[in-house]
């Protein structure tokens, strides 16, 4: 892995912003919603300056890392019913730490391969991403 | 997620059993090479009887399953000096719970998308095989 310069303060990746909306911050992660209405999905960005890999947690920060990944992957199953979870840390294209959890579904564009690269992204309505923040925020919360 | 059966005890699953190779048995999983020259690949399997997503996991396995994820990615990083490590939970072909943890290069055949449905996986030679494992034990063991 390259060698890189000491960070900043936390900031989140400008592709991630330009991505997701916010719907939540947790002790460790930003919790954001993926702009795709093609699959309900969710990204966890630890907010840790500098981070790329899971090698780059410490052991408290990635134990916590699976307890909002758990809290993610709930909140998805509980409001979507899916058919399975997809969780995956990648980072080949937007360097900082992220974490995608994803809820598929056997008729959703991708089945059964992975998400990334098969179809173009489909941005929500407002509308529809109004109700599909609050639908989330509320199980989030609860 | 569709219900299921009472599980009996744990048992690879035949299609894991036959893409990868046995290097270690930890604390909660199985790790196995997969038998995929064109990366660096290894698959953490829990040894948790019908377990299928992250979710079935209680805390305390989900942190050890980190922590041998931990283990999987630096013994990748020590032997081969990735660009970037891919650590992915999917399971919409194989439904027992398994994680990948792949060592990508800016060179690999896949390179930047995910390894999933990119080219075909290139056996090792028998040769290339053992020396590997053996590497790759060396790094787990130590």
């Amino acid at each position: 892995m390259p060698r890189r310069q000491e960070p900043g303060p936390y900031e989140l990746h400008p592709q991630l912003a330009a991505d997701t909306h916010p719907l939540v911050t947790l002790e460790l992660c930003e919790l954001r919603l993926m702009d795709d209405a093609n699959y309900p999905w969710l990204v966890l960005v630890p907010r840790l300056a500098g981070a790329r890999e899971l090698l780059d947690l410490e052991v408290g920060q990635r134990h916590r890392l699976t307890d909002e990944i758990d809290l993610a992957g709930r909140a998805l199953r509980d409001a979507f019913r899916p058919f399975k979870l997809n969780v995956a840390a990648l980072g080949n294209l937007v360097p900082q730490l992220h974490v995608h959890v994803i809820a598929r579904f056997e008729d959703d564009p991708a089945w059964p391969a992975p998400v990334w690269g098969r179809v173009a992204a489909r941005p929500y309505t407002p509308e529809a991403l109004v109700e599909r923040i609050r639908a989330l925020q509320a199980r989030l919360r609860a």
